[in-house]
């Protein structure tokens, strides 16, 4: 790799990190480039170099987030094997707020509150890491069912889809209310509901 | 009422009508006082006579919406005084959301995954909202367990919050989706969780 290709990466990891997080803290239509420039410690020619449009920023922040939920390597654990796991996934993301002193909701929803019938791009990537995220917990209740540990009348994705909104819900109103209380007690009465659903 | 005032009062209803809308359908980031201005065909002086900022309106918008989840009047009925009660209230969240062709999430989680730090007017309101809406479920479980008719060990206030928090996050992931199969699954989940909390 060339010294010139191997700046133009850092200068694009850069951007995506600064976009990111600016994102994350005051949602997509509150952050202009500038500011993504400033924060970066970039320059406009070098942003519009590497991103033709606000949008396709999105589009890669989001495709950097699919990649860790499917790959690993993000601050959450989405290879699900144990029921302490999924403890850990749920706990992991009131962690991640707390880190923000509940300043900050998850990223997916504070992007996805957002989106109207003109982002069908960033809309469809939003989409994808919901259904990947989905599958990953419902693998782990697929093989709790087939091992006879869960309750066979339960639909393994719709279950997977419960969690999913009861967490996007409770760190909305965590956010909302800067309550982690209220987040960690949404937490446990999921997993007292997946509780009364397992079979020993 | 002389003429004057009765004009001025409809050009400030037409104002956040117009705003109420437009932050429904794309956040308050995204709407400029511009637009606000003529989606309500008034015209700048009006909207500045009535309204000193955007934070003013989105107060005011917001200030709406708690009056008539306080007093009725809006399209939810948050008078809950049954189970059957309790299964309209979602059901009719998920009517309002098709009625858009689930394009729009709920109000209140679309306006507060955008709040920052910056926003604790907003924020405050929103908290507001979530607390009289709490209230308002809370109270129904109260009566239910008092009449021995809900498990005594469940905490009302909790149990409420883990029923909004569910609708908030089912609403999102919905909107993201566009699928209201999703919402109806979430709902009827957390409609059994309920159940098996219901003593006879």
């Amino acid at each position: 790799m060339s010294k010139r290709t191997a700046r133009g990466d850092e200068t694009r990891r850069q951007i995506l990190a600064a976009a990111t997080d600016l994102f994350h803290k005051q949602g997509v239509a509150a952050t202009s480039p500038d500011q993504i420039i400033e924060a970066s410690g970039t320059g406009k020619g070098q942003f519009y170099h590497h991103f033709k449009s606000k949008e396709g920023l999105v589009h890669q922040v989001l495709q950097t987030y699919l990649e860790t939920i499917r790959n690993g390597g993000g601050p959450l654990n989405y290879h699900i094997t144990s029921w302490d796991d999924l403890g850990q996934w749920f706990r992991g993301q009131l962690a991640l707020q707390k880190r923000y002193r509940m300043t900050r909701g998850c990223p997916f929803g504070t992007i996805g509150n957002e989106v109207t019938e003109n982002d069908e791009l960033i809309r469809q990537d939003l989409s994808l890491i919901f259904e990947v995220a989905k599958a990953r917990l419902a693998t782990f209740f697929v093989k709790e069912k087939a091992s006879g540990r869960l309750d066979p009348s339960v639909h393994e994705e719709q279950l997977a889809d419960f969690c999913l909104a009861m967490i996007q819900g409770a760190m909305l109103m965590g956010k909302v209310k800067r309550d982690s209380h209220l987040v960690e007690e949404v937490v446990r009465q999921t997993m007292a509901h997946l509780g009364s659903l397992r079979r020993s």
